[in-house]
């Protein structure tokens, strides 16, 4: 697995309706659908036919402000992720669990029954939560400070994974003869007591079947960076271009060395979002649809949001204030996005209503109009010159988006010989050739499988 | 739906390989299922033919100590029951949450999200938790006493609900042409500051089909049992005899005029665990194969638990020590079981021994072996009696205790007219009798549906 030819990822995404914020306003698309479980199992079937590695559900413990503009998210992922395990054999699942706002005992236990359900295909996106709405339906006051929140996620992934090891692979005899059901001296308290969590373990489920559900993150400070190296097996990561692309690439994977970690120990997969057409023109068509049913006061509510500047206070066709906003740039939140909407602004100088539109597909991320040939060379270039280990796909709009990519794209990536044709493996692990974990309390070498 | 004839309810509960705690160990039972998904399918695709208003799965978040001896319980609930909604249609989803170790936010938004996921069928098991283990999980040290843990849980259920209501029914227009997605006068925080939460709110989820998921709960303590006749519409309990049954549930139902409630609002589910035979003999040959597989080390682990004393101190065949044990009745947990099994023991003159093989099917709630006729005389006679509006099913061994009771009893009460022959609803309120309520912040009259 691990030696085999390196291969391109793709993880798909989803939000709404699609990525594009007005998505939900257009032909085809149904905002009453997503609060419902068929939609998503219906997406998630087109995504296994496709052969992606896995899902991505983004999520958030706050109603955004901008309700009034732009449908839900989603459901809440561990329940519609455990939904979706049903009806799909193949595709990881992986589902977002903030570290400021839980506590590791349900998150592991959560994430090790998904794993369960799922048969080896579940992934955890670790968040520090980065809006005060969050914290005011936990905590009653504002969010804690941007290196509070790292070092409390710090400690509770370290106690989550070792819930996930408490129980050794061998644990489980289930001896009906003798009457052993399980072996007391092969599961293990963790006896933590820490800064933040005091847990005695061991955890109430056996060690799930990747050993450890895989860990992914998007930290772009330079502690998030910081603890992508040490910590995760797959980075999210949002950038304009692919030389802001090769920059990060190669600063996060320098990284990874100081922890003993090998550079295919951690997937790059920046941000995609592809309009596709049969020919170009078509693909800008659609372009220019989608941002048609742009509503302009959405805009500025996302931006104000992001700045904490109450953008519709600059004239809308004038230059984005770019050395105001770099002068604010110590926000306490997020800190990634901020920095990515500034600079793409100044590069481009960009005007309000301009910096609106160009981030209305994706927030940020990379997003062109083009045909399957056209994306399937951006994306290869990205993959082949050290931008990205794949990406995480991101349809404009939903079901036909992702159909498009799925009926067109795919098949060009797979007849370069860069994407699976079939899944070699069954679990998240095997599609993204990591390796699966060793218990640290097992007997070493006896929990390791390729 | 009101207003239509008195029926019997039927609730399923599972647990591991069935709730005699030696099931596991015989014969057509297979421990390695208990994590496996498809295992619980199964079982609900059969409770789902019998017509069954609902599965409920318990909960706790701590390894037993007794894992030597027996197997899980199963999977985390939030997880499996959101899995198990897919592949059926009917049958309600009843999920534990402790409010001593969860918070309201997570859980108010994970019920919501398997009411949307199941389409109205969700339910949430209110729970304190009763073990130190899991205080020691969570806090670094033991449970809360009795009394804060249920002042806790009014103000948790509490915030929970209005998180529930905190959208309107129709919050959300959807409008595509005029690009309204939701009305946000129509979406309120809820603006709680407690003793225990500070919660902002809203929810970010729509209220769900059901508008608040069903509020179940087992309280047995003068505390627990006050805490039902205000917040539970469910209540299980466990009862030796049907004597017993009628005092508790005309003591629970009298209780809830003061809250100003009916006693139709209110269904009180007993525990029964049924061991079936064509024939009574055949009935009883399965009782003895079941008390053959226990293991007495077990037992005296069980009972050492539930009484915090240890167990083993006393001789196997000399009656159950029940003076040390009232005396020592103030114990912080487990209440009701407590004084259930000294009651017994005290009642029919136990010994240890007897004890042990008298709990081990049931661990106290009502238990016989007969014939399908038998069977169904005995709960029709508790219905119509006073001692219960249906029942928990527990069914002692798995699949085939459960089939054996869809296959042979369930038809049975449906040829009395006591149950019914096919679903009349698709929500879980339906299928109880119960009212979908009112959203307090809704218009009067709007939001309620019978
Ligand atoms: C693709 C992508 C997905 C993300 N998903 C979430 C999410 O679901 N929830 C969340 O709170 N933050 C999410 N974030 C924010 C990151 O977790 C992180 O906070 C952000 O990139 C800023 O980096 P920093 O934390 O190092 O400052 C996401 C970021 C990216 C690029
Ligand atoms: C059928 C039944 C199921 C129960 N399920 C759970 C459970 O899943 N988790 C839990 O912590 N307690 C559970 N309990 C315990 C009750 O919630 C309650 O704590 C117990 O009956 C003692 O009552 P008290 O809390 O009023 O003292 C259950 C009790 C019964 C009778």
């Amino acid at each position: 697995m691990h030696a085999s030819k390196r291969q391109l990822h793709l993880n798909l995404f989803i939000m709404g309706n699609g990525h594009h914020e007005a998505a939900w306003r257009m032909e085809g698309c149904r905002p009453r659908d997503v609060t419902k479980a068929d939609y998503y199992a219906g997406l998630l079937r087109t995504a296994e036919q496709g052969k992606l590695d896995s899902l991505f559900l983004a999520d958030s413990y706050a109603l955004p402000p901008t309700i009034r503009y732009k449908v839900l998210q989603s459901l809440e992922p561990f329940t519609l992720l455990s939904a979706l395990a049903m009806g799909t054999s193949r595709i990881g699942l992986i589902g977002t669990a903030s570290t400021t706002y839980s506590h590791p005992y349900h998150v592991a236990r959560q994430f090790a029954s998904l794993d369960f359900i799922s048969e080896g295909r579940a992934a955890w996106n670790i968040v520090t939560s980065t809006n005060d709405a969050t914290a005011y339906n936990f905590a009653g006051e504002r969010l804690p400070d941007h290196s509070e929140r790292y070092l409390r996620a710090e400690e509770f992934v370290d106690v989550v994974r070792r819930l996930w090891d408490s129980w050794e692979d061998e644990a489980i005899l289930a001896d009906q003869d003798q009457g052993i059901y399980a072996d007391p001296e092969r599961i293990h308290a963790i006896l933590h007591s820490g800064e933040h969590f005091s847990v005695r373990g061991p955890l109430n489920l056996p060690r799930p079947p990747q050993g450890q559900p895989v860990r992914v993150q998007a930290g772009a400070s330079e502690t998030g960076k910081e603890f992508a190296a040490k910590l995760a097996e797959v980075v999210f990561t949002a950038q304009n271009s692919m030389a802001d692309g090769q920059l990060f690439y190669a600063d996060v994977k320098a990284r990874l060395a100081k922890y003993g970690r090998s550079p295919e120990e951690l997937k790059i997969l920046p941000g995609f979002c592809a309009i596709i057409g049969d020919t170009e023109a078509e693909a800008k068509e659609r372009e220019v649809e989608l941002h048609r049913h742009i509503q302009l006061d959405y805009g500025l509510h996302r931006l104000s949001n992001l700045f904490q500047t109450d953008m519709s206070a600059f004239p809308l066709d004038e230059p984005v204030p770019v050395e105001f906003l770099s002068r604010q740039a110590e926000v306490n939140g997020h800190r990634g996005r901020y920095a990515l909407y500034v600079e793409l602004a100044r590069r481009e100088k960009l005007t309000v209503r301009e910096l609106i539109r160009q981030t209305a597909s994706s927030r940020g991320h990379y997003s062109m109009a083009g045909t399957p040939v056209q994306i399937a060379d951006e994306m290869e270039k990205w993959w082949r010159e050290g931008a990205a280990d794949g990406f995480n796909v991101m349809p404009p709009y939903l079901p036909a988006g992702l159909e498009q990519f799925v009926g067109k794209v795919v098949p060009e990536l797979q007849n370069r010989g860069v994407f699976r044709g079939e899944y070699e493996g069954t679990t998240l692990r095997e599609h993204y050739g990591l390796l699966r974990p060793a218990n640290r309390y097992g007997k070493a070498g006896l929990t390791v499988s390729g």
